[in-house]
């Protein structure tokens, strides 16, 4: 599995905008099997998404599709930065479909 | 819905040994949507735990369960450091179960 952790900030006022394109965005990903769209409880402009994927490459494949494209043309206007984001190899836990169809 | 996201770091050699404990103990955590866990891509001892929970008070439950105290008592001694967690409040996307009973 590939997984990563990361964060960005939207411009002040937008956090919920930027949540609502990108939350309907995520739901038809080839390869994807868990996508969390969150908001930090200490900061008010900042958002956290945490993602894993079968693998790498259908994350990569990913930012092509359409609905992603769009989305994010849409949501980068209303995003002022981005955090760091980490790269992880998800092992397992509780959660996660065994396997998810192409 | 309430969200962590930590890292912790394993003593070196036993990052594997820390993440069986891990895994086995957090599958049946009432109101526990979502547990993964994931080696760091680029430190060889880092583990991320990314945690979705319908409330914080499920989450602060299950510190009292059987099933997790034995476990951080097992895992402890193989962890060196915890780094900073950071608590959301998750919104949406997709993997999540739409609920899960008690």
């Amino acid at each position: 599995m590939y997984g990563l952790i990361g964060s960005m900030s939207a411009v002040s006022g937008r956090r919920d905008d930027v949540i609502a394109i990108l939350t309907e965005a995520v739901s038809n990903m080839p390869g994807c099997l868990s996508y969390v769209v969150a908001k930090d409880s200490e900061d008010e402009n900042t958002i956290w998404v945490t993602e894993v994927w079968d693998n790498k490459e259908s994350h990569d494949a990913s930012l092509s599709l359409p609905s992603v494209t769009k989305a994010i043309s849409a949501a980068r206007p209303m995003i002022s930065a981005f955090g760091n984001q980490v790269i992880t190899t998800p092992v397992g836990g509780y959660g996660l479909p065994a396997t998810k169809p192409h």
